[in-house]
């Protein structure tokens, strides 16, 4: 198909005054919502150099560069990763940055909504950690992103991100408000829920064309700027499970996480050329499942783990994860009609169980005499190890059970509404065309005929910066 | 025009010792010049564990990390964020690594003159700060570049620099020395006063050949790359702004800088679309738009905008700023002469006027009430609000008329003299074949016939390095 | 040669089982030692809000964005500069990421031991700062990497890190522990060392091919890729010099650091085109030469340097990379048979050895009166200036003779059994074809005739995870 055709198509897919319309609309409501609802916390507004301040809220200073770390993850991180995708780099960085930008603001309004209950207060108060917390709803929703990656609109993608921050917040409000489970850096909550919620929407929403398109590939170019979102996401991880976490636990949770991630890297190294049939090795495996050894420390990065302990989390999660990548996902395609962009079941979903079933297994190993003072601080209603360990299990299999009804109730709204929700033509999946000016220069890799036209066609932007050019 | 062609053209253009020339003398001024009037500041000099430390002087712990966020908003930023031309990106990325190192010592001179005046201090004090406010004067200059962007000359931009860096300070001397404006993150004396300095340059050295070359444009990947710019800039923002302020007006800055940019992005994806004729979004905006409600929030950062105030201006910045790229920059360019490579006007020139409006407001509205404690550290000679509010655009004015009237007259300058500063050829703008050695490689967007050609070239790289090669 | 006979060739060349089954084996044996010998420090472990802390572990506010920085530095610094070769970035940016995680865990073990020498622990105790260490034996790793870069395979390369790791704490064990010389940001111990313990490596593996192939060559694309690699370690180098020193000096060393690399940034722009032939700025330089302020200032960044003192540091450093690039890397190819992939020998040697010289000098000239209270941090057992700038050059000349030797060893045992070490065939350099899967479509600058076939090609990926494709 040349390029002339694939342009015209596209032309005929969506109305996108729609995504418009929702954007502007929700904006406008954000902005009545918080004036009704959102302060500065009392550490941001007036009360400088207050000494007694309200040890609720945390001091800039010992948070920020932690959330900054955060922060690169949620849009270098995840934007870049996700341009592996030789035509889809815009919609990969772009849609990332405007859903981080989205649930910011909703997920502060939520999260605040279900830190309220019960407390008797009626404001949000905002400071560094709302953010924090704000950041990692986000995280849950460019999960499930990553899951449907060029095979959903703008308009799709925000009506998911609505619901699911709510389903997200009542998963934790379940587990963590009710169970008072351990996840400090979101084994449970946000890698799990995220992968299961994504993949039940993907299930959902599956057509058989989305598993068949040339498009759905990676270029040369292309993989090395995903590396550059691996990166950043392995570099910074071990903010993302300490900076939730409480002075010495943070600490704690550095090393566990630093440890995790190494050896879980050595790991994918490992196993990517041994599956491979030239023994080569694959790209897909170095981008994704060294970062699992993040996500299976998630529930114990603050408990006693142990160093060596650690080295084991990780490369238990870079098997799973890499031959999750190899062997599952195919299968998963195929028979279970269930397609997976990113592959989140083999990053986020299969690790992120495996991290809650770590969880247990340190939990029901904890005593006082191991933890000593850090024992009341992580173990709630002086419960026991073993009792904490029942819970770890139990908040699992919530969140699982919410995210996969959450995830499919969300699946056929979309499905059931495609016009309303501008749902693609299977002809446009994976391709920056179809809601991107300006590309008719992308890497021609689909068709060689396309390439002499692509190598002609002047982009629109020059067509309309320029008047008549010189002869030169 | 083939690829020989352009190559012979672009020797035939400048002497680039000139360069060399410029900045060895200019460095071996500075090291002069930091010999006899710069110092250590105490902190950083001899006196270890001084408890009786000078409260002028700041402990690095409290500002490295938001220093460093600056740095590379100032680096990766910037410098990224230019690479979105298709034939400049060596020129983006280099040049604007160039200029920062220059304009860091320099400005560490000029910034300390300043600061001396009416003192009776003479030495200049280094400690994080002075890089900070250094990091302050490179963006000013680099948001001039940006106007300029693969127009100017290396000589040409370090001319530029030298001067523009004078009139900054004699700007902020005025403004804040003077009528004690309040501009925390530089909404007046760093947005629009590079902007509109740049824009002046700009506009003198208008030549009608930059609106008409086809090499001003960008490709698929240029545009990601200029990504890595945008969203680092996005992303250490807060700590732009935040950066100079003090304490707990620091964490409100955060926070205040953090909702408006997450509204402006909402809203620049909510634009872009609605006004491209295919309903298509638009890179342009997305790398640029999206930022200005950085720069909106400049000068209000630390005051009691109220969350949902911070939300609304970002909603404001975006608008300006997309229906500026859209509608306005044409008619600059075509009516006005007033050609803007990276469209700085939009980004940092209208949002930084609207900035100082916009805390001019805020100001009006202050009350001690609200304020509290911060109340004296904000509002000088306990003026009131009314008063501030007045001062403010005082200010703004003062800064734009320096800017321009300095602008304009660096511009005459520059073309004064075209030998003497390397004034491009008409048809070498945006192309780093005129600079930089060895890019016959570069992407082959301009002309098919040139494909060919670029792909039989070596490399000039290739034949320095190899003797005969293998037959292979 | 075309794509299909570059890629048979490929597969003959190595069998990679080799590279897991070591990759493997190291991992569990890191897990035993682990086990056996690491803990949590105190600061990590279970004392939650101890007041009686012990003052050699440290609080992980205190260094972790410092920590951070230096961790970017190594794998998005040290990965992404050496992208630039067009064919060899899954390599450079994968290879490196490998080796990070690798070296972190057995440089954790080693160093730990060497620490424990003498003190009569028995137990490695693991905090923020033992990260911190580990990344310094990483980089030392990666600069010598940089000397082999597309010459060398996985398993050459971790039994290369292997020992170099021990040799590397043997060298600081004699220049710091005995001879107690100071080396903050490890000009000596880190820089010089790693980069001729690489070019020995490289003198004994050296083969004429690898000076001749049309691969060792940088795109257009691939040098904007560097770039990344390039201002992360500029901009975080301050960080890698002040990480390790204490207090005052550590705000010393930041200000320093930033002015050394400022004015070496300004004179390699100044050198760049002088020595061109085309007076044009050469890519090599900017990404390399740049940094050599950083380097030269690795043993003074905590002295009493001065202001002036820096810049003119990074003045020098300037001018002999600078120079080193283009006059001495093509003469130690041909004449001395050292191939030096990325020029280390320019970046990091040359340098290294002169920020020891200058070190010495610095010393020799230090006074209590200058230094103060820190005069008794920095020089030990009372030392005069004189004694300790002797000790400075002993320490550089035991570290030159012990990276040579070790180098030159550790070449001959990685010569002696090439099968067994998967040494490279000589058609096989700087391809990521023999180590990466599906990258028939990687950059086809080598000869026209391959371009047609890297289009017809689909990817291996392709054609696993599709059946049959729709007709489009």
């Amino acid at each position: 198909m040349g390029l002339k055709q694939r342009q015209r198509e596209a032309y005929n897919t969506n109305t996108r005054g729609k995504a418009t319309a929702v954007l502007i609309i929700a904006q406008i409501l954000f902005v009545v919502l918080f004036g009704l609802f959102v302060d500065y916390a009392p550490t941001a507004s007036q009360q400088t150099n207050n000494t007694h301040h309200d040890p609720e809220h945390v001091k800039l200073e010992s948070l920020y560069p932690m959330f900054q770390d955060i922060h690169v993850m949620i849009l270098i991180g995840f934007g870049f990763l996700m341009t592996f995708l030789a035509h889809h780099g815009f919609g990969s960085v772009g849609f990332n940055f405007m859903l981080t930008c989205f649930v910011i603001e909703w997920a502060t309004l939520i999260n605040g909504y279900f830190k309220m209950i019960g407390t008797g207060n009626d404001r949000i108060l905002l400071d560094i950690t709302s953010f924090m917390e704000a950041d990692f709803a986000v995280a849950t929703v460019l999960i499930s992103f990553g899951a449907l990656l060029g095979k959903t609109s703008p308009v799709q993608l925000l009506v998911m991100a609505t619901l699911e921050v709510i389903f997200y917040n009542i998963s934790i409000y379940v587990g963590v408000g009710i169970f008072k489970a351990i996840d400090v850096g979101g084994s449970i909550f946000l890698h799990a829920f995220g992968a299961y919620f994504g993949l039940a929407v993907s299930r959902v929403l599956y057509k058989k064309a989305q598993t068949q398109s040339s498009k759905e590939t990676s270029i040369y170019h292309s993989d090395i700027f995903a590396m550059i979102g691996t990166i950043f996401l392995w570099l910074y991880w071990p903010s993302f499970n300490a900076g939730p976490a409480a002075d010495n636990e943070r600490h704690r949770a550095v090393i566990n996480t630093i440890l995790s991630l190494s050896s879980c890297t050595v790991m994918t190294f490992a196993l990517s050329s041994i599956v491979n049939k030239d023994n080569k090795l694959d790209m897909v495996h170095v981008q994704n499942a060294t970062l699992a050894g993040g996500v299976i420390m998630g529930a114990s990065a603050d408990l006693m783990i142990q160093p060596f302990g650690s080295l084991i989390a990780g490369m238990v999660a870079a098997t799973v994860s890499t031959l999750g990548y190899k062997y599952l996902q195919p299968i998963l395609t195929e028979k279970a009609k269930i397609h997976d962009t990113c592959g989140v079941n083999n990053l986020h979903g299969m690790p992120g169980i495996l991290g809650a079933v770590l969880s247990a297994i340190v939990c029901a190993a904890a005593t006082r005499e191991t933890y000593e003072k850090s024992y009341d601080e992580l173990f709630p209603d002086s419960r026991s190890g073993t009792t904490q360990g029942g819970y770890q299990i139990a908040a699992l299999v919530v969140a699982l059970a919410i995210a996969l009804v959450g995830g499919t109730l969300t699946g056929f709204l979309l499905k059931m509404l495609p016009g309303l929700f501008d749902a693609l033509d299977e002809n446009d999946y994976y391709d920056d065309a179809v809601f991107w000016d300006a590309v008719d220069d992308q890497p021609s890799i689909l068709n060689e005929e396309t390439k002499p036209e692509s190598l002609q066609a002047r982009t629109s932007k020059e067509d309309e910066a320029m008047a008549q050019e010189q002869q030169i």
